[in-house]
């Protein structure tokens, strides 16, 4: 055929170097890494399996064999979708052989998975797939356009059946990409639903930045380096126009547009903006998830949404609801500030189902809080 | 607020380093690339604004400053989206300050756009935009589900109005996210649309591969290394079950289904596929575009999609079409075979459109060709 004379030197130098394999998952779960680089003098990997020291990631060595190539080979390691970075000559940067790649904030990991247990969640299984979009809305109380991800069951297109909604937030620093790209939605619920464990249901992915139209990259401002924090994200504002986007969704998608039909959750700042919405709306949702929930029992930031906390806190609690959820690692540098709130909670007779995992603020335990979490909905 | 707690050292190391902007665009349409690496002996950067030397991508120095800071600054570019990477101590990897990255096949490259003419088309504008909707179907000819990539026009949720579809097809390599991130169709069609250029229409970016069932890394086979060339990408499969895209589409979208309201285009193989479903279905699109298209004027493999060429080519041409447009770069190393083909287009009388752009077989051509062909179509 004709593109078979596509010269190889063509292929290799735009298609990427020598067919070094990296990373290679071995059949005992070791994982060997390995990079050409014979003119660097030092390179290392970084990975989110290894032990870190405060919020510095571990890194560990690599070794360069007469071949110009450095490899790495893990201990064994569990069944979990991981990150890491190569760093050479003190540059922390992707491994050139795997292109696959997440953003966070502001850096970019490659991730591989182990699969087995949990992990097996996070794969795309030969079973039936829901649809992702991206797709924009009006939002009438940010006098703007914005842009969601929400995702569809599969068959939602082929049926006439109206489906309950969880609205899933993200926290500081993530947007609309967040949560199906490092929280692995669409996977854990094409996978639930398949399994019949989770009813099937429409996941709305805002983006829970009011100053931001859309993710970095995804609005007419362009390319420019993500930052952290951005105004507005926990001001109110954010809670206060939330309703635009429940209109949106029940006037333009089947959903069941009543109490027993919406949930809400979301992870940290998520967690924060779930606890308020679900308080502020104090009959709206019968399914409330925080997950590491970055509670701020005293706010500086005025704002109608934060006032009378706890007599709307009571309020919803009066009206009742069918599962009130909060998760949180042990190590989480939030964890006194949620057992405060518990014991709120206790205190005023609330009832709530709370579940500590191991582990701090980090993607792997809000993907199993999710995992976790769906399952109980709609029931 | 509580978030704020956060240490710095906490922030830098999970979302970043320091506050290097890379790239950064000047007033004057140079650019800056930064990138802190004060124990590497060389960095060069290589971008696709540089002179090739044949196949090999050109590079420059960057050079150090007393900081450990490497910078290079671009002369003036022209309007355009560009991609490169940073080759640190002989290693080509990605810009650790710049956080958009596209695949092409099995490479990586960052991207940033310089505005103004052409590539304001490639920019997210403060128009209205269309929805980008990722979604399984099912193809019977392969006895499998597969992915597509499927763009709806602005207003198609909220219309009773039956849409065109113009069918848009990848190079080989490719798959179903090469036209949405390296193509940029949504920014395209939405910016087109709004100016009035071109009709609403759906665009729906299939899989041409059918030995996927969809891009690496969203497919049960999981992650893995891409790879140029894969079996039945021009053996007949594709082009003989592609009436399975079109059922699915047509069953599942509010669309004109029939022959004034079908397109179909594609990119080098994408193009050859093109100019074969468009014969072997020979009074199915008024519309056809073959952009850069990799012609096999003599096909080794034997296939009853590529028997009778002729006379099914001039079956199309009596049942008659709207537009048949052909597009090449003056050095694209397919134009001999391109020029062979048109030489039998006149001698048959087949009437086409010729589009001669400057440049050879690269993205920046078939964006261009995309932002001429959809303002033609649906007229």
């Amino acid at each position: 055929m004709l593109l078979m004379s596509f010269p190889s030197i063509a292929q290799q130098a735009l298609w990427g170097g020598p067919n070094i394999v990296s990373p290679e998952i071995n059949k005992d779960h070791t994982v060997t890494f390995r990079i050409q680089a014979p003119d660097a003098k030092d390179v290392k990997i970084s990975g989110d399996w290894m032990p870190r020291q405060g919020w510095i990631p571990g890194s560990a060595d690599m070794t360069k064999d007469t071949a110009g190539i450095w490899t790495y080979t893990t201990d064994v390691l569990s069944p979990e979708l991981y990150s890491y970075n190569i760093i050479i000559d003190g540059v922390k940067t992707t491994d050139p052989n795997n292109v696959y790649l997440i953003r966070d904030v502001a850096s970019v990991f490659n991730i591989f998975l182990i699969d087995g247990g949990q992990a097996d969640l996070y794969k795309i299984n030969d079973v039936p797939h829901g649809t992702v979009a991206r797709r924009w809305y009006n939002s009438p109380g940010n006098n703007t356009t914005r842009r969601m991800t929400i995702y569809t069951p599969p068959g939602y297109e082929n049926s006439k059946e109206k489906f309950p909604v969880l609205y899933l937030l993200h926290g500081m620093g993530g947007d609309e990409e967040a949560w199906i790209a490092l929280g692995r939605t669409a996977q854990i619920m094409d996978n639930l639903i398949a399994q019949g464990k989770a009813k099937p249901m429409i996941v709305v992915m805002p983006n829970g930045n009011v100053a931001q139209q859309a993710a970095p990259g995804e609005s007419p401002k362009g390319f420019y380096k993500p930052t952290m924090q951005l105004p507005h994200t926990m001001d109110g504002q954010y809670e206060a126009t939330f309703k635009d986007i429940i209109n949106f969704v029940e006037k333009n998608y089947r959903v069941k547009a009543d109490k027993a039909g919406r949930a809400i959750a979301g992870l940290s700042m998520g967690g924060f903006h779930s606890l308020h919405i679900s308080r502020y709306y104090p009959n709206t949702f019968d399914y409330v998830g925080l997950f590491s929930p970055a509670i701020m029992p005293d706010p500086k930031v005025k704002s109608e949404v934060y006032d009378n906390f706890d007599a709307t806190l009571k309020k919803q609690m009066e009206n009742g609801y069918k599962l009130y959820w909060i998760g949180i690692g042990k190590e989480d540098f939030l964890y006194k500030y949620v057992k405060e709130y518990r014991e709120k909670l206790d205190a005023m007779g609330m009832p709530y189902v709370y579940r500590e995992s191991d582990g701090g603020h980090i993607w792997k335990n809000w993907r199993i809080y999710l995992s976790e979490f769906t399952p109980k909905l709609f029931n």
